[in-house]
């Protein structure tokens, strides 16, 4: 593994190259976030004039930093990137993330600025993200580093995200506190001058704490280099991509957003399916997909049960299971006769299960038991409405209770106080739908992910539904 | 205007078969609905023990309530269900809800039931909403009633909502605090004994505090008469519906859950095209779709202008629209020219226009102005990210405050605090999308609408792509 990738998200100590006492701006709202996230490591803002940023003790120049920082963050005005970076590299430093704009995105003069800086740090062996980026986050407690400008709190899990749009990164960061997206780490690469997605793939891959990659890409930096680490079997994690610009007015607005070259999307998306890599179409999906894989084992199958305390949410399930290609399960009897026991009459003991709207919590917990030792059942949807007799909250919990290899996708449409308690009392830390359509998605995707990766298929290139323009990235077998 | 209808919607005095004093009963919780919602006419609870239920008065038996009620809200056991609806007619009562369950949805002896019960109305000339439904709301200010068992107090609008499924009903109700959904009327119309969608649609389209028509169905009662309605002409308002069963398995899920025979899907769909009615996916769907045609003007044409200040939500939003068949706005060289003196020189005056993430509020106003002069542009999604140093308010509420005929669908991508402000403050109702896929799926459903509706357009029966089943639907012409 790159020790200077590593340093990125695992740093010892970092300096913040313009860092500011002016409130709002970036390089105090950096400094800040770091600060409230509870960062450990040796911290050195750099300000020629300050003496103390935020309680932290000052430094007037690069130089006078003490040792060699494992990072150093520049957030300079872009007249002055260059220079900074240049006296980075001749402390030492390995590491540097640019988050300046004014690049290759803005036109000629920006690329030729662009790529002077990467010859320089290519030169002292050193590694850059950026330029035009929103930082990084590392959210394992013994790192606890959120080197962005977004001064929230993200929670621990085990999903890496990478950004190649900084706003769509800060839209996330924003959003978290309401949707509970749990990360471990988060990278913003903006103009992939240097670091792109193809090291991240490959470092992630090899770092134990991050266990599904999920990327939002207008471009490819290389697509040969990108298919390769699939070709080769090198990396096996579930990769989630959602790849913008996927219609041709999206990709003439990516190609003139990000100075990049997009392939054609057909192209795109055969050679993804090709090799297991999830395609998803929103930040939605990428995020329940990923929630999917950090929280449930993979299905053995696509047979579904469906339990219920009412009719119109399970049909709606239904729907979305055989719009995703999965099925119903056909129940055995010997389970039919085991929910005759426990079921009203008035309800369903075929699949989907219904318990009518006076379901109990004690009922899902013994249906759910029930369906899950059935032989023809690979997965269920368990959809709870929170009727006016029965709380929502010790129906969920007595299901997360139960013990099983089987995953259990729980839906909930309860009153909104349910949220609270559930944040706040839940014995378990798993997820939760809010529409019965949302599992199917999720499932499918999971059983995509085991069906099409490890295999190693290779394409080949008479294949008459790929244009020319693919060969590009035929790896030379 | 059946007059019977529209007691249910605005009665001016109502009784409830079956009060309850037992907190979480049916009984209870209606009444309790009613009377924090603020309903102003005449409660009269029967129930043979109390004397009050939640201080109302309570009556002993049906005869002893004053006068005739002009809605009748049976909750009773269903044991007893028969013989409240034969005294309530006996009384002259001509609009009754049958909330009770345990009718055609059980089997063959419920049928059998709620054919006596449905034939004794029809005798009296009334008019029976259910049985197996959760009840009505009118949330309009002279009347606010909530005659539901989900104690919620749902903000006016001028959308109506059926829902054939109860527990739809009540998860939609149960998450309006989250959602912030508006409508004007709901009813849970169950198993449309008597009351359906067909008399529903010719109700609110003579009403005339209803402007759009929502629906979600698991089956048509009669596909004759619904389409006969739009054939003739009768419905021009929008109408959106939901129809549940969509695959095989859901259709057969859903007949077994209604006792309904469902049409196939395929038929359905040509035929609901046909009309301009608007066929959605989910429910979310279902209200962005609804909040469209109560917030926005339809656009003239199918030409969007993009604005933003970053990129990769733009590029999301762009794919979003050529996937919906809209396009991309050409503007003119007078906009672009009158752009240049507003726009960053690194941002971009093309379609998206890119103000950066400098972009604020005042330039958010001027450009859309600048959009709106512009002829070739119908309609424009102005999208937001809320960055550090701009706050997210002050630029929704100046784009909020432009007057004008085209429509501006407003993206916005803020922090938590943002959504509390916005309800608390702002001096405009105008809904707001969390997400820049949103607006594409609305815009092209408002479009659909006007270009589809108001023609007659008459089906050919020699049509090959519908089957011969199909001609059960034909008007008589």
């Amino acid at each position: 593994m790159d020790p200077y990738i590593q340093n990125f998200f695992y740093p010892s100590s970092l300096c913040i190259v313009g860092a500011s006492t002016k409130e709002k701006s970036i390089g105090y709202e950096l400094l800040r976030s770091i600060q409230i996230y509870g960062y450990e490591g040796n911290v050195y803002p750099v300000n020629p004039k300050a003496e103390f940023v935020l309680g932290y003790k000052c430094y007037n120049d690069i130089h006078s930093v003490p040792g060699i920082p494992e990072l150093a963050i520049v957030v300079v005005p872009k007249a002055f990137a260059e220079e900074s970076i240049e006296k980075l590299l001749d402390k030492g430093v390995k590491s540097i993330i640019l988050v300046t704009a004014g690049f290759r995105e803005v036109g000629r003069e920006g690329a030729e600025a662009e790529k002077s800086i990467l010859s320089k740090v290519r030169n002292s062996g050193a590694r850059l993200v950026g330029p035009n980026c929103m930082g990084i986050i590392n959210t394992l407690n013994d790192v606890k580093l959120n080197a962005t400008f977004v001064a929230e709190k993200p929670l621990t899990g085990k999903t890496a995200f990478l950004s190649q749009s900084g706003a769509i990164g800060a839209a996330v960061l924003n959003s978290l506190r309401e949707t509970g997206i749990k990360f471990g780490h988060f990278i913003s690469v903006g103009n992939k001058a240097d670091i792109s997605e193809n090291d991240l793939l490959e470092f992630w891959q090899n770092d134990e704490n991050i266990e599904t990659i999920t990327l939002y890409l207008e471009s490819f930096v290389n697509g040969e280099e990108f298919i390769n680490h699939f070709l080769k079997g090198k990396i096996t994690k579930p990769v989630i991509i959602l790849k913008a610009g996927r219609t041709s007015s999206g990709m003439k607005a990516a190609s003139s957003h990000t100075g990049a070259l997009s392939a054609s999307d057909k192209v795109v998306d055969a050679v993804l399916k090709q090799f297991g890599i999830i395609r998803v179409d929103t930040l939605n999906e990428l995020f329940n997909t990923a929630k999917g894989f950090e929280n449930f084992s993979v299905p053995h199958g696509d047979k579904i049960a469906v339990l219920t305390n009412a009719g119109g949410p399970a049909i709606l399930a239904v729907d979305a299971l055989e719009k995703r290609g999965l099925s119903l399960a056909q129940l055995t009897e010997r389970t039919k006769s085991s929910l005759r026991e426990i079921v009203h009459p008035e309800g369903s003991v075929e699949n989907p299960v219904d318990l009518l709207p006076g379901g109990t919590a004690e009922q899902y917990k013994i249906v759910n038991e029930i369906l899950l030792k059935d032989e023809n059942v690979d997965a269920i949807v368990s959809i709870f409405v929170e009727p006016v007799m029965v709380s929502a909250f010790p129906v969920i919990e007595n299901v997360n209770s139960i013990k099983n290899s089987k995953p259990i996708f729980q839906v909930v449409m309860p009153l909104p106080e349910f949220w609270d308690e559930y944040r706040n009392n839940s014995k378990y830390v798993k997820p939760l739908f809010r529409n019965p359509e949302e599992p199917s998605m999720v499932i499918s995707n999971l059983l995509f992910y085991s069906k099409n990766s490890h295999e190693q298929k290779y394409l080949s290139p008479n294949e008459s539904t790929f244009p020319l323009k693919l060969q590009a990235i035929y790896p030379a077998i």
